[in-house]
């Protein structure tokens, strides 16, 4: 991007925009996954996050999809925000010694990069509808639900076992 | 933190250094927002991060509490997901020329922050519940509470008015 121009004009560029950045962050979720598959513990958790990249790996060609019916090829843009939380999954990982509580935390670093992923992918959803565009809107609501549906399956996991476990 | 030594050890060890990380976090909100506020052209939308502002300080004063309530003085810790989600809205506000889309960015930045704060306030209460600190979790709630509902109420305001005149 230009450091003297203003590239995005339009709410369509900042709808491609926001697509280049989720894509990138989801390119760099597939690749923080097998670290955290590999610290986890409980077998719940590592097939839990194992689930999720094959997942991820579906929802990355669900953009590819959206990408070409929007008449644009696919691109990745810089996320700070997904660069900044995955580093932040690194470094509290890397002080804890105790396996459940290690376990614990890996849920809630996991539980933030879905936050991100709903964030974003609800304001795309909403962007979509307003562009005229329901058929984007309705591929990119099928991630939305999985990533609401990934959440919540880590709260019940975290509650139920993980942090007594921790405790 | 050590970097040859492993300074969680323990749960609660990870709670009180989550809560570091989200009081550095709102503090650095609150560095953000007037920037916000003064980019906004809705007033609507200018108004509501004024009034979030507010509402931020108002949580901070609360984390001051449970931190005392858990016998600890009131620290920070660096926090890169907060830096980088801040970096971002600052990168993509930059590029964006139109008043009414920069509108409609400004409230997918927000929203990203909330759902930061929404799922590290969602974590923070289940530890201390699970620590036998339901006093602690009692007052995280209330802010877990405001925070949902500044994203809900910056939903309404994106599909109601904000997105509509970006198109």
């Amino acid at each position: 991007m230009g450091l003297f121009t203003k590239d995005i004009q339009t709410l369509d560029d900042l709808f491609v925009h926001t697509l280049q950045d989720i894509y990138y962050a989801e390119n760099q979720i597939t690749k923080a996954l097998p670290k955290m598959i590999a610290k986890a513990t409980d077998p719940e958790l590592k097939s839990g996050f194992e689930a999720h990249l094959t997942e991820t790996e579906g929802q990355i060609a669900r953009l590819e999809t959206v990408f070409e019916m929007h008449g644009q090829t696919p691109k990745a843009v810089t996320c700070p925000a997904i660069d900044g939380i995955i580093k932040e999954t690194n470094e509290v990982s890397g002080e804890i010694g105790d396996k459940t509580v290690l376990d614990a935390a890996l849920i809630a670093s996991a539980q933030a990069v879905e936050h991100y992923e709903i964030t974003r992918y609800g304001t795309l959803v909403a962007w979509a509808k307003q562009l005229g565009r329901d058929d984007c809107a309705a591929v990119l609501q099928q991630t939305l639900d999985e990533e609401r549906a990934t959440d919540e399956r880590l709260t019940r996991l975290a509650e139920g076992q993980v942090n007594r476990r921790a405790a």
